[in-house]
């Protein structure tokens, strides 16, 4: 339906938040009259905040994560392993990986993976710059923890095939029934890889 | 929960989003990642469009609704009933009942309504200027459309009592059974307001 806005303005701002994943209209016009509640300054750092952000973020040049910095705090970091390398999507991944305080090695951020429908091939991603790497002889393991659509497991063994004759590890997340997990309730799929690829009880002991 | 940001960027605009209401960090999160996402342009016009309306845009000064003109394109309306003046909370109501194409009164945006709790009287909204209007004696009828809240009961009693001494007709919205909800769900007081008010069956024929 189309809204009378009383003003122009207000309705290519409208327009403006309308246009981000998620947000209808109705919506969209809650945030900007709550915009236009605050005072100047809050509206202004919020725009300017925006508009810094893109004119200034840059992308690591070795994992290709979002920095502040040519290198993240990541990649320069010398505490952590830089033989092992984790191959993941995008930069929300890679927070999450970093909020389970479990691993100390680099990351690879692809930027997507392969997706034929949406027009995503494997020039689009940042395999190449992985390819290279890997050619390097610094890398040990490649840990491969992209999700387990078609997608993603087309994107794995693209990147397996490229690797296979390099001496690195490739591995992939373990999979199965998620801690907490009612049996029952867990899909054959996921409940069968955990069968199989059961663990040894001692290791459950290892963090 | 602490998130890992990889930029201190990032993190700012992630903050500046997550502080509109209705958004959480991972909604936030989303929408400045899909900003990242897209060209220049886009996000200069995104950015830009908010400084610009909050620096821009306008109170009528005459009915208070958001304009980008000193008077708002329904107070300039010489086809509107200006002898005819509708109290509402906010610039949402006025588009609410713009959309009925019932109405062809003028408005009179309060800026919200009489709210003790949250520290707004009557002198934070726009009764002043409401009482000053009706004193010209150029209007008729006031029709108060606020919602059925104690806070809005409130603001409707205020200025039922500012105005009750001057020769003006105050109304109130008619309140019922909402078209096309069964009886046995609508609620007593609701019902009850409908026999109490009901109306001539012809009257239901006009428009």
């Amino acid at each position: 339906m189309h809204q009378n806005y009383s003003s122009k303005l207000l309705e290519e701002a409208v327009e403006e938040f309308s246009s981000l994943p998620g947000i209808g209209r109705k919506t969209a016009l809650r945030l900007v009259l709550y915009l236009l509640k605050q005072d100047n300054e809050i509206v202004e750092r919020f725009g300017n905040t925006v508009l810094k952000m893109k004119k200034e973020i840059l992308h690591c040049r070795i994992c290709h994560n979002i920095s502040d910095t040519e290198m993240c705090n990541i990649c320069s970091d010398n505490y952590r392993d830089h033989t092992t390398v984790c191959v993941v999507e995008n930069i929300r991944d890679v927070m999450s990986i970093e909020n389970t305080q479990q691993y100390s090695g680099i990351y690879h951020v692809l930027g997507g993976i392969i997706s034929p429908i949406d027009g995503i091939g494997p020039a689009d991603l940042t395999i190449d710059s992985l390819v290279e790497k890997a050619a390097n002889n610094s890398i040990r393991e490649v840990i491969l923890a992209l999700s387990t659509t078609m997608e993603g497991d087309t994107t794995n063994f693209y990147i397996y095939k490229k690797l296979k004759d390099t001496p690195i590890n490739v591995t992939t997340l373990a999979r199965g029934v998620a801690i907490g997990d009612d049996l029952e309730y867990a899909d054959e799929v996921t409940l069968g890889r955990s069968i199989l690829h059961r663990t040894r009880f001692e290791d459950t002991f290892r963090s």
